[in-house]
């Protein structure tokens, strides 16, 4: 049960500021409110954030987000490319001086943009040395770029998740299938099959309807196979309470086993 | 309060001569004698200067800008990147055999630049390298590059302080927004509150009118939440004791928490 | 006699789920059962998988294949680049520390590309450093790229195992050569020469006949002087019971000299 | 008074070979016999000169030129870029080792170049590291590439020696001014101003008449406040005799303070 | 006398297999035969040749061929790069391991490609560090690629011998110039002079008959002045006895200082 909450750098301050957000989503710290009140598995953002908050917030499960890029370059300008902005010594070394708990390190690869073979080549640099460390490692696996012309066809996302058991990876988070007229929990099983010993994780997405959400959750995880699942917008685009008990709903479903119908009973 | 003097490279010689500028700024020891006469924060600069002048100028707060371009090549050439000219470890190196005040580096990220992907890199170094010495870092935050269509853009400029949180910076200095039928110093609050933790401060600009400057600084401080202002032109463009003035009174707004009408008092 | 496993990145998904690919290939563990239960040389994946498995599968001989890309950007898009993925000195780290049977590396070049010049260049270092550990290189050699007419031209061909031979590899991985009017058998002679003391295996391709496929292979070894073929698809594209068998059909062939008939008895 | 002599890089053998250039300049130790005989500051030129003909010329005081490019490639098709040979320590390794009196190192920076990042990062690292080795640095600072229309503009030339000074530089090496209408020794002391403590030297161009150039120099000298100049073809395109005598008549005129009349007899 | 054999991966198969071209060259053997029983100065070629064969020919005196590019690529599509392998300290522990006469090391500058920049720092460092180990230095210097109109010019021949003086090679090894109208021994004098102290040696270029051969060896020591010829076709392209000869003859009018007429007397 990831809480991912990178998307200040991915999406600058779409997610945070305008209609249908409310207000607590403006300050940076309403994640890390949500993190230490809520039920989660960990809180993955930038290694900034963690530093300027972390002291406060001493109880939360970090998991570094280790490379960013903004949304502001087009694939139809130039394929992705999403640099590595720290080596693991120095996610090790904050990590000791700072005594917080940072379970991890997290890579976005866009397969097949023109900048694959750096990513590829960072990914598992990041993954080797997080090893080395004790550490777990995330890879965010898009395809993404000219080449590619349809992000969510599961034989695609299946390819994604192979690649990410060959980059060694303990969890690899993909987007969630999208076909016309197949059940994307059933094909998704390709995907989780693909992986092998590395776990898969669900891209979250946009906010969607409690119940919707809660319902695909549940199917990822006892269809498809997955372990779980990503989620930012779905609870960092609400009130903090409100938050916590979305948070609380997931982690219900992802952790402890609970029906759709218990957990959205948990929410309220 | 900062005192920016980067722009003998990224503006050429452009602020320094020509009609309606004092004979006074042609020589780039203008920006030492106000520096160490006037009350500011810190003098940014590059470490160039500060290594031919430091040494006669030692009561001087400095700041390094490390990284720094020229305005020859337009964005319709190529997007703008501005290269890291010394690892921090250099910095400190000079900082210690010189025995100069020197708190803290500058570094200036193009958002949206084709180059971003090095540009982050080099500034989440940057900050993470000046915090293990002892050192504040400023990121200078500018969304640029034919991907980029308002740099004014509130809501951008909200994405770019964002950024900066996330980069772990002490302090991020944006434009102040621009945008048809709003008030500036109100839309600006969403760039404030994006920061965080990050203290914001706003780019100067050209020549502004003493008083509307002044008006203007207050506002952005007391209305947006602004720490303060970065200010060159409207200093350094002085002559030497009209300059040292207009600083103590952005001083004085500043730091001092006087009303406009006190500064403009102070000023002469 | 090379059992490779390196298509999961290089081909995605498409190898391992589909129509006449039996359910058993969905899962990487496939490829360590059969490498750990039928003759083989030495079994060749991504140091990620073996990370993955290896414990559970310490009897099998492995070859850590260093570089991989995605099949996704077309060479009508950009030219091919694979870049190195781990320097040699990581993966010895990981042989010491797992105590698993390394006994190679495997790199490919592909000759003719643009970027030819950085992948000769981290080829010689992967070769070096290899033998600096006693451990043995393979190099998958195939010119691909716009500059590239025709990658099974014979002549072709042997020029890329002679820049084997240059680049000082124990094992070169060519393309078996295909021309209107030659026998292929007896062309692809000009390569072994060329290689000289360096050793030519064949590589792959598709899923053949097995009469077929044995045939060929003989006639490599037999005609044109290869030391063997490095075959994936034609093993793992099967149930696992048949793939041992393949296995064992091949390696006969191929280490312990039998003939086309003897080794298609074994297979039953 | 700086001797220059890297244009066997920067302009082949143009400069050595041809009408109306005597037979001596054919040949490299041309340089070196002026340089030892003749009064200079400084003669710079490549390292790889200095290690052939260094021993026999001991007294000449060098600089080492630590970029050069050749001029085939034009900036209509791609613009200039200058890579640094040797890192400063290799100079300094080579000075302790052949005992010559190595004082300084010239990099040359093509401001407006799209690699300007990159040189302008060299050139502060060549600054930076000669300062700490006891060495002097030089610049040639030239306005250059595709987004510069008037290299020689007064108004630019003062960007660039401000530039050399931000770097840090002991001496900026550029163009003289012309410009239509304007005396150029006069609209020259923009530049002098723009460089603060930084020297500048002018650079030297094609070979002039004596009487001219010592003219031209004085002016630079007297009106424009200019350090100095440096020469190379109005010095090496003379036979050796004629260009010691020259030599000694730039130095006169630049060191000893003589006027040009003076220094004109001093030349027969 | 330098007996070149990069061809492998200069020229893959071309030269080693083919109408006219014996049997013996198409085995990379050939070259060491040669080499081991004629008389050489030094056999340049790759380093993963040397590693194969060097221990069964160790009389042999070898330079290492350290950058190599293959044919595929032509100028027409992208201007030639060809990229360093190892570094000279690879080099020097391959020599001190195996105990082999290594004499040197070569390395191909083109000068006037898009490339040259990063071509010159490569060579400069290679002949720095092969100084710094005793060892002499080689550089190829062609002119080559869209800027560049005629690579036979006398006079941008003599440009390049003159580039690498300033590299400080020990020796420079360009085309033979060609130019309508003119004696090509009598302006390839324009070369050796601008070489000074560096020696010039003439590349081969395809096989010639004999006597033509030898004749214009001899034109170019004793009318131009070159040191000699690095001779690769012309040798290798003959069965075992008749290349021995064929180096025997070259040697004598090389070193031993013979008339052609003698030399040819030896050939038979």
């Amino acid at each position: 049960m990831l809480f991912a909450g990178d998307q200040k750098v991915e999406h600058l301050n779409n997610d945070f500021y305008g209609e249908g957000i409310p207000k607590d989503a403006a300050n940076p710290e309403h994640f890390f409110e949500i993190a230490s009140k809520a039920k989660i598995g960990v809180f993955a953002t930038q290694l900034g954030l963690i530093a300027r908050y972390g002291m406060d917030y001493k109880n939360v499960p970090y998991l570094v987000k280790i490379n960013s890029k903004t949304n502001l370059v087009k694939t139809s300008q130039a394929d992705p490319f999403s640099n590595l902005w720290y080596d693991v010594d120095q996610v090790v070394k904050f990590k000791e001086s700072s005594g917080l708990k940072i379970l991890g390190v997290g890579y976005t690869v866009y397969l097949g943009s023109e900048f694959e073979a750096e990513m590829l080549m960072q990914a598992v640099q990041v993954v080797y040395n997080a090893h080395q460390h004790g550490m777990v490692s995330v890879l965010w696996l898009y395809p993404r770029g000219i080449a590619v012309i349809d992000e969510k066809d599961p034989h695609l996302i299946a390819g994604a998740t192979g690649v990410g058991a060959c980059l060694g990876t303990d969890f690899a988070k993909v987007n969630y299938p999208e076909k016309e007229g197949v059940n994307s929990a059933e094909v998704f099983k390709e995907a989780i099959k693909a992986a092998g010993r590395t776990k898969v994780v669900c891209a979250g997405g946009a906010s969607d309807e409690v119940d919707d959400f809660l319902k695909k959750l549940h199917d990822q995880i006892h269809i498809s196979g997955a372990l779980g699942r990503a989620t930012g917008r779905n609870i960092y685009q609400k009130p903090l309470d409100e938050a916590i008990r979305m948070c609380n709903a997931i982690y219900a479903v992802t952790i402890e086993d609970v029906t759709v119908e218990e957990a959205l009973k948990f929410k309220k």
